[in-house]
């Protein structure tokens, strides 16, 4: 595997974070075709991180939210979100991110997530998953440990789309990152996503797998994330936590029709 | 009406912030007769702020989520939140804040709510509402021009306890005090709350009022914030917006059985 500086990683998210510092609170949103927002700090930051890492690692491909996409069949390719959570951002709310993972062949090998409000700087570089310097390690509790103050992510259309049959609380962030980052450090006990691309997804899958998490399909199947790379967004409901975890929560959450 | 200096009273939610940032990340809570958390930061903000409103007010009343209940017959009762959202804190979540209000008879007349992490302080003394020092307004748009990215702020419970017809998104943000303050700045089209208390209410809702919102319950009514003095949590589910929306939500939300 290929050698990742992981200092500069995070000084590139951080210098991405001052970049957004500088517009919250004056963010005025465009809406794309798909009706979602983009500021003018998802353009900016994109356009940052693009440029340092096609000078540093110039043998790998590139996808970002924002329209990149460079030699995405390489055996190594970057998925960039330059802002994870571009709709509370706009909204003032302050769970976002700047989201940056590492594929190898299609899979989340490496990823950091950089929240600048909290400062916490999520990161992994395919061992160990780690919050700054502390180690993280997913919530593996069985079911009948579970209690009314555990939470689950859920996604912001879960009212319309699933049934949730849980006993503790639900709490929709409005980014995938952070949802899946809040399970690594054995925060939120499993988080529920729709509509995931490969970029809200990369950094924050290589982070949640080296602390022990994994994804499935409501349908039960491994989530396979190479099928991902034609940034389609999966529109069937995904599952993420340790793989106990996941597979309660599998027979308490159900697709609405 | 009394005299409130609004600057002594930032400071004071500043200086009770400092205190609370000092633990973020590092908290331990324990859990209260209700099996929700209050930690040392929550204790500690709540001792702050009794001693500086008593200096500053003696012939005042106090209540507060940690046990404070001082002459609450009085004609002027602040009502504290040392935390509100004290399990987002323990988490590691961002959306908290310190909740001051000040009850009028009963009523909530002045508030201020102060997010430490975004460094938003929003407050009004019984004029206008303001963000900083910009003046806030709720939304107020017809049913007929909300959209897919418009947002409800919503309980952690929603899951188990509401069914939500919104074409938009639903976010549960884990501050009372937040949702109300997100509404009144116009960022969420309303908010739907559940086990409201008057320390967890008060400051929002002078603010969100003086925004040009009202509250109401899930049958109609208008919120009698009077009957909450006594520290009890309000079961029944309420709503909070623009008095056009909250109409309009009332016909779309509906508590499970």
């Amino acid at each position: 595997m290929i050698d990742i500086n992981i200092e500069e990683l995070c000084a590139w998210a951080r210098e991405s974070g001052d970049i957004a510092l500088r517009l919250f609170n004056r963010a005025r949103a465009q809406r794309k075709a798909d009706n979602s927002p983009v500021t003018e700090a998802d353009v900016a930051i994109e356009r940052f991180l693009v440029e340092r890492i096609t000078a540093r690692y110039p043998d790998h491909g590139i996808i970002g939210e924002e329209q990149t996409r460079c030699d995405i069949t390489k055996e190594y390719v970057w998925a960039l979100d330059p802002i994870d959570g571009t709709a509370s951002f706009v909204a003032g709310l302050p769970v976002w991110g700047i989201s940056i993972g590492l594929l190898h062949r299609g899979i989340p090998y490496a990823g950091l997530f950089y929240m600048p409000l909290t400062d916490d700087c999520y990161w992994t570089i395919g061992g160990r998953a780690f919050l700054g310097n502390q180690p993280m390690c997913v919530d593996a509790r069985s079911e009948q440990e579970w209690d009314s103050e555990d939470w689950l992510a859920i996604p912001s259309d879960a009212h319309r789309r699933l049934e949730i049959d849980f006993i503790g609380k639900t709490r929709s962030l409005g980014s995938v990152a952070a949802a899946l980052c809040y399970v690594a450090r054995g925060s939120a006990l499993g988080a529920v996503l729709t509509y995931a691309t490969i970029w809200d997804l990369a950094g924050g899958m290589a982070i949640l797998s080296a602390a022990g998490g994994v994804g499935i399909t409501l349908a039960g199947q491994l989530l396979d994330p190479t099928t991902l790379i034609d940034g389609q967004a999966l529109r069937e409901p995904l599952l993420f936590g340790a793989p106990g975890v996941v597979d309660s929560l599998r027979c308490r959450i159900q697709a609405r029709h």
